[in-house]
């Protein structure tokens, strides 16, 4: 059973205006713990091992759980866990993923994997490399492919889908449309790598993997890690109203996938996979 | 020594207008990743460990080390670092960080709090008393004072600092002023945290802790681990352009940090310790 938790919150505040100080509330997005737990090995020797502690806005938590299983090459697919549950009977702080018996963990892989500060980082030179051993999909080039004028209207879509940020203006979203640009699903977080992560846990649950004919739109920039995950979903066409950094454009290209940054006012510049939009 | 590395690169893009499509070029922030290793443990017997690996934006790369440590409770001063250096000859993705021999590192701690995923989580229900219990610094309440009318001045200096953000639109900034709000220190980063870390690291160098008379702001929002890097220097005043988290106005609130969000055109909303700005 899922709980279901606020998303956000009203803080007293001081307004600071050219007229002066007044006294009001505010809403917030609420930014809460949640520890990702696994329970793996054969049956009568399973075990529970502590895998993430993110910082997250409660609610769709399951969702969060299973993308982030996905996008980090954990399980590849929904069937491999068999089951979630929240371990702490007041709140919502800990979820326990029940995986499959027969399902290979490294924890000690997925340790050194972990084992970072603001990053799910990746070691030295092999960033890339790293990504595209754990891909269970690759991208067929070229396909699909989508009309150049229908990126105009995905950012509105996602803005009429962000119901936590027209509170509070202070949260990222991510989006999956088809390749007629239709919105499928979205999901807001505080970070932008869990609104990504349980875009893909959300979907996972009705689609089956690779994604192979979505767009994806997040509110933000697009870092190495969201091209890592969305290329773990197998999804072809990534958008970001930001900036894309200098890792996020190399990782796209030599993954073959389309990434389209600085979404705005329906102009948009495409760094890789140009292949896929269509002039005119 | 420290290396000098680009912290830009010029990607092939494809533009899109309502007018059509046309090749250029772009400017993108580098992102790469950076391995921080400490040396620790008594003459004769010592270790080294990784402990975190980041994706960062190259350069002040030293500042960004110490920083992290200072910031995640790993060092107190900037003298129980011994020295720093890059450990691969060609490039700059391994920085060794040689810790004072009598310096307690609890690497079994460390390994805790660092295992997660997109955040430097902090365990269950005791977020708010874990950052307590670290912190070496109190702030004093309702000190310094600075006046109402110094916020408007900030985010016009800060962004005349942000060299990086001018040519590629995709950086995040951190800057420190004093409490007449002259710019005292800026620094860039592909990463929020990262950004933080490099501006508290660069004061450290010049500057001993705590940083009890300083104003600190930062490009994006005010999430949890921000307010906490903040209150790990010291800083008595945090301000963001972008909106703060629930968690983040808690922790700010019982550390008696003063935290201002949504800074734009010189209006902004008070959080938390309204006492140390002065209205008029």
């Amino acid at each position: 059973m899922e709980y279901f938790s606020d998303t956000k919150r009203n803080f007293p505040v001081l307004r600071n205006t050219q007229d002066g100080q007044e006294h009001g509330t505010d809403w917030l997005a609420i930014e809460e713990p949640l520890e990702i737990r696994l329970g793996f090995g054969p049956r009568g020797q399973r075990v529970q091992q502590t895998l993430a502690i993110t910082m997250r806005t409660p609610g769709h938590d399951f969702d969060l759980v299973m993308g982030f299983l996905l996008t980090e090459g954990i399980i590849g697919r929904k069937t491999d866990i068999l089951q979630m549950r929240f371990l702490d009977a007041a709140g919502a702080q800990i979820v326990l993923a029940e995986l499959r018996p027969a399902l290979q963990v490294d924890m000690a892989r997925l340790s050194r994997h972990f084992y970072t500060g603001s990053s799910c980082g990746v070691c030295g030179k092999t960033s890339l490399d790293a990504v595209h051993c754990q891909t269970a999909f690759l991208l067929a080039p070229g396909v699909p492919v989508v009309h150049a004028a229908l990126f105009a209207g995905l950012t509105g879509a996602l803005r009429q889908a962000q119901s936590l940020f027209a509170h509070t203006g202070g949260v990222h979203a991510a989006a999956l449309f088809d390749t007629e640009g239709r919105l499928l699903c979205a999901r807001e977080d505080v970070g932008r790598h869990n609104a990504m992560d349980k875009l893909v846990g959300a979907t996972m649950k009705t689609t089956s993997l690779p994604l192979s004919h979505s767009i994806c739109l997040v509110s933000g920039r697009a870092g190495f890690e969201i091209v890592q995950k969305a290329l773990m979903a197998g999804i072809p066409i990534l958008v970001s109203v930001g900036a894309p950094s200098s890792l996020a454009v190399e990782l796209a290209e030599s993954g073959q996938m389309t990434l389209v940054g600085f979404l705005r006012n329906g102009t948009y510049n495409i760094y890789s996979g140009s292949g896929r939009i269509a002039p005119g």
